[in-house]
């Protein structure tokens, strides 16, 4: 079907047309039913260098120690503490130094009364002692030679503790984290060398339409490239799943019928979703499965479907590409996103902006409303460029209006949806 | 050296410590002369669908007409406007269907006198026709065979006009546009198959220290397993640098000092960078080229150094992995950031949110303060832990006092950097 075809005046045939929070309790309620904790939930060991960002599958439990043995906070000497009690400038106890203990190479003798070692911050205490004299209270005499205690300390002072900052058998990251850097680091340094995470949801991309020239071939004639294809492809791969998009698939029922039967979690299709002549896509959904919801009361993306063939979510988006956007991310993104685990909310960093001029919406329907910021105020662009995807291009981002939202007057302040979380606003 | 060592109270042979904006406003100026637009730009053809989210490197101007055609805009009849004029329900005129257009398959014929052409929303407009009539000003009739125009539509209307979304020769994104997946479906109905981007930043990671397993090593002894390389290597991926960590470098000066001649645009040296004894880094990035900023007022992070070896920007991090962080975050990540085009700041969503309890901070230094969001309250982490990784994997963010602040009082509003911008904060 054309990319073109879900004009949005064009409503006849969604007679059941239902309100945006319909469509997403129902979705949510689909997910929490997908997402629990069982058995079905797949994850797999990935190498610790590739699992930044991924999300853990279990608890991670400390096998070992951090650290693992009795080392020095500080710079100085490794001392025991009854021996320089009572030192002070006025009152230097001299010490015999006996020896080094540098980060990984303790020193192996013991530490015996008036003697001392000295040691590097993270060093092991050596046996014997059982403190750390800073160096800035050591002097080093007459001779230069021989350290002496111009203060004292208590048993313990500048010593860190085996386990003192991850101790063995503690939950380090319960599972359900979304593993930072400084975790990836944490995890390093307990010994891991690779953990479980769940597995990022599959998203089978099935793209229609017997006008649709495959990405990378220049439009000819009255064919035109697939613009949906591409961009579906890195929305998914933005929310975290593994598009599977083996090539644009003819507007045939049984072409169609077949993509719908591969192995996944969420299937996408675009084009051939609407209701006119050649679209067995919805049929086909509500044939092999059930689509409950066809037509929403939004604009643009008003022909959208959402539905369940099996464990797999379907959603129909509308082949026009800003439709196809805006009904991937209200949606689809969603979904995948909360399959894997991640946020369900707009993954797009939002601003607080007056508007330029006033912003017209329809009671009845949500509007997703592209914005320009200018000047650090928020410019609705023209509606006639609805079906435009050049319009998301030359957009800063986009405003929701709810459905009891008439809009707002110029001046008014609203939340604009960032498409790009680099653009700083000023 | 050990990871532990840059304790904060440890100031002694930093004798000439900077300001963190003196600091930033000396990198910010080794940047602007890195940057530029000249031909020391490194660039890349990718594919497009590797090239989300990459910056291109020249300007991109569409080679083609989108659409191509003249095309509807609606589902109807293409007519000419001229044969309707005056139809209304009270004086329908019949057409002559003739044929159809369809979505990439047009209808060869001409639209005559009186004749329509059925059509559907993105089909090629028919030679002859110059309207299209949408499909809700069309009845019938009595025999249910003809279709009768009950409305007029002028000229030109529900048409689509070559070159309406995008025109062959407009530039449709600048240089330096980080592309959206949006852009990418752009760029596919242009018929592009690939992009020429900025390549990312190279960044060669050293890692020192003698104490130090390589990462995945269980930790034995009094060896520790490397928990700055994995959390660099993690943090370089993040701000889409390209790291190059071959493994641990021996605490020896020539082991160092070759690994320092690597070819890279940034280079991160982890450990041997305090004042200590064998702390080779700091005499070696002198020595082979500049090291105008050694000693930072900031807490962690104070040992931070920053110069350049020829064109490589190197960066002094501190052994202790909280400051090896947050020095990384600071600094290092601004400049891995800003090579690839992206921007400078903080790349954490920030909320604002009360103090549950005071934060203090010391004037004449800036504070990088790990905090936990507590129902929705901004709770500082005990300074005990000011070394240990694990504050940061405890905190939900940070929260920076400026040099000249003694921190604020309970219930104060603070803006809080999250680790994780996946965190709600209802």
């Amino acid at each position: 079907m054309s990319q073109e075809r879900d004009s949005d005046v064009r409503m006849r045939g969604f007679a059941n047309r239902v309100t945006v929070e319909h469509a997403l309790a129902w979705l949510d309620a689909e997910l929490e039913a997908r997402i629990g904790t069982g058995p079905g939930v797949r994850s797999e060991m990935v190498p610790l260098d590739r699992a930044a960002d991924r999300v853990l599958a279990e608890d991670h439990v400390a096998g070992v120690d951090v650290p693992s043995f009795t080392r020095a906070m500080m710079d100085g000497f490794a001392v025991r503490a009854s021996d320089i009690q009572g030192a002070s400038p006025y009152n230097q106890l001299r010490l015999v130094e006996v020896g080094v203990s540098m980060p990984g190479r303790g020193f192996a003798g013991q530490t015996g009364p008036g003697q001392a070692v000295r040691i590097m911050t993270g060093a092991p205490l050596p046996e014997g002692a059982d403190a750390v004299l800073p160096a800035e209270l050591v002097d080093w005499g007459v001779d230069g030679k021989s350290p002496w205690a111009i203060g004292e300390v208590s048993v313990g002072k500048h010593i860190g503790q085996p386990g003192e900052d991850i101790s063995r058998g503690q939950t380090v990251f319960p599972s359900g984290r979304r593993l930072r850097p400084q975790d990836i680091g944490v995890l390093s340094s307990l010994g891991v060398a690779e953990v479980q995470v769940i597995c990022p949801p599959r998203v089978r991309i099935v793209i229609t339409g017997n006008e649709l020239l495959a990405a990378g071939s220049p439009p000819t004639g009255y064919q035109i490239t697939d613009a949906n294809g591409p961009m579906l492809d890195a929305l998914v791969a933005r929310d975290r799943g593994l598009a599977h998009n083996p090539g644009i698939v003819p507007d045939e029922r049984e072409a169609i019928r077949k993509a719908l039967t591969d192995e996944a979690d969420v299937i996408l299709i675009s084009g051939g979703s609407s209701v006119g002549e050649e679209d067995h896509a919805p049929g086909l959904v509500a044939e092999m499965g059930d689509l409950p919801i066809h037509g929403i009361a939004m604009r643009p993306s008003s022909p959208t479907g959402i539905g369940t063939i099996g464990h797999k979510l379907v959603f129909l988006l509308p082949g026009n590409p800003v439709s196809c956007l805006c009904a991937y991310d209200f949606y689809a993104a969603r979904a995948i996103r909360a399959l894997g685990r991640l946020g369900r909310e707009f993954p797009y960093r939002t601003v607080r902006l007056p508007l330029r001029r006033k912003l017209v919406s329809m009671v009845g329907r949500v509007d997703y409303a592209r914005v320009e910021i200018v000047d650090g105020q928020v410019e609705p662009l023209a509606i006639s460029g609805a079906s435009m995807l050049s319009t998301t291009t030359r957009a800063d981002g986009f405003v929701i209006a709810p459905s009891n939202s008439e809009g707002w007057p110029a001046a008014a302040e609203v939340d604009v949806f960032l498409y790009d979380a680099e653009i700083v606003v000023s």
